[in-house]
């Protein structure tokens, strides 16, 4: 289990070392933090700020810079960052209207950000939140499990950061947030486990042809292992699965996001995206805006997620389309 | 060794037809070829021209674009396209100025492009070409074999094409593509070596713990074979091998890209970055571009390339951070 590293305590301190002199242009950190910001502020709008474990880069740092995130805070690998941390983010992302929170629906997660929330209220900050929960892997009528906040949380990110550009308070994000995450669901297929920096032991197996769908960013295992068969085969079963969470109709309109976990190449994500082309394609569903890339990945594992996002308004997709400069949208 | 593929003799244009539909706003494609071109042209402008084997996503598709590459061909995977295909692509791109190659040095890339060449020219095209050598992990003297073009290809083809954009002429691109080329070297390691879909052996053979220096982006093996200590020693070898080759001085000023290989994570090219950054500052070397990311990659190999290009002239630079409408750069 090769990694270039050096220890794996510092790991994390070292990436966003790296990463800050590698966007020194567009990104500032606060020093012995996680705390990842945008040089170039947008005074008197609200700032859309984000975070959570490392290990799924690009998110968060490369959604942070001018029409996306104000400022993400990474905590260690898999591992949300700490309320004081993410108060810090809070602090120097106000733009003087206000900072609003995108929080991935773990439970660490969002304890950890609505404490730093309370916190920074009692401090005189105005903040709200939503809590994305995207993955539908997890029926909740069978499984004492929540559904997870897993890549679709990008798609709400982007969406409320053009938002919050074009004026949107935080009353109106609020609302527009909560509309845009029940519009979103995401499922995901590995091929292989995540291999963690630092840890010897995998956090489910897979055979040497097993796939496991439904599987989470976290080494989370899925709902049912199978051989591989094709990527026809992976697109139908995640197309299915997509479709009876939203009961689509012919003409419905959609953006999607092909997600890649990490160690799967860009070819095999566009095979796969091709496939998801076909069968759209047979139900009548338009798809105005897709990404294909890694954009929550979960270190080095094999695999893809796919993504739904229903457009309910029209502005959904301009601000989808609205520029921002990162490194990663 | 799992792919999300259907039939691998399938994969290149099942691939080619998920990424035209992804980037269907920006990029088309000729009909049962590997021709891809952007769908905003440049009229009056040098075409700049570029492409090769596929499995090294996203190079080229992910250059072509407004600011970039005019098209790019691609061929079977590790194979380059024919002259045929490659006329085609020449002909789509010419906008009246004449169309510029850029090619990797590679024998059959480097024979099929200038066959293509001698076509275009007999059918009235203006053409000229540069050979991209950026590899210096060969050295002439102790191997009959040629420099490689590997990762730096692709800061060649940006600024060459923002100085084509700028209006030079194909002499004046020939040129300072010349110079370019002979600014910038490339060094690689791999810790696993490259899948090849539809293929059942592996090119070369790393055992557990084993990494090797100056492999090829074809599974070509490397000049050293060595266990993994750290991403510092990593960093100290391939700066130390680039410097050798520039012989440069306090002061010189460069552009840098981390690539990977294809199966590395983003947070390993950071926590590489952020070493090669501890000794550039150690050298008193500035580095005033910097590009982190998988440029150039070799399947799902893991590791990674770093390349320097000596900043010659301070357009040089400017081009670099010209704008450009691709999905990659």
């Amino acid at each position: 289990m090769k990694k270039i590293m050096n220890h794996p305590a510092q790991i994390v301190s070292q990436m966003l070392s790296g990463l800050l002199y590698a966007n020194e242009e567009r990104l500032a950190g606060i020093q012995d933090t996680g705390v990842v910001y945008r040089k170039k502020n947008s005074p008197g709008k609200v700032a859309i700020v984000s975070g959570g474990g490392s290990g799924h880069e690009p998110a968060h740092t490369g959604f942070v810079g001018e029409g996306m995130l104000a400022a993400c805070i990474c905590g260690p690998i898999f591992v949300p960052p700490t309320p004081e941390e993410i108060l810090q983010g809070i602090q120097i992302a106000d733009q003087g209207a206000g900072v609003f929170l995108v929080i991935k629906n773990f439970e660490k997660d969002v304890s950890n950000f609505l404490a730093a929330k309370e916190q920074a209220l009692e401090a005189g900050y105005q903040v709200e939140h939503v809590i994305v929960n995207d993955d539908c892997s997890i029926e909740e009528h069978t499984f004492k499990k929540r559904r997870r906040g897993v890549a679709g949380t990008v798609f709400v990110q982007k969406i409320l950061a053009a938002a919050a550009e074009a004026g949107y308070s935080l009353s109106k994000l609020k609302e527009l947030g909560q509309k845009v995450v029940m519009a979103t669901n995401t499922l995901g297929v590995a091929l292989s486990p995540s291999v963690v920096p630092g840890e010897n032991t995998l956090r489910f197996q897979l055979a040497e042809n097993e796939i496991s769908f439904g599987i989470g960013i976290h080494g989370e295992p899925g709902y049912r292992t199978e051989p591989l068969h094709s990527s026809e085969r992976l697109a139908i079963e995640l197309v299915n699965k997509l479709k009876s969470q939203f009961n689509w109709q012919k003409g419905d309109q959609f953006a999607m996001m092909v997600n890649g976990l990490g160690g799967t190449p860009l070819m095999e994500l566009f095979v796969f995206s091709n496939d998801v082309r076909r069968l759209l394609a047979l139900e009548g569903i338009n798809i105005s805006f897709k990404k294909v890339g890694n954009f929550m990945t979960s270190n080095d594992m094999a695999g893809l997620s796919l993504t739904f996002l229903k457009i309910a308004e029209p502005e959904w997709l301009d601000w989808l389309k609205a520029p921002a400069d990162t490194y990663a949208w």
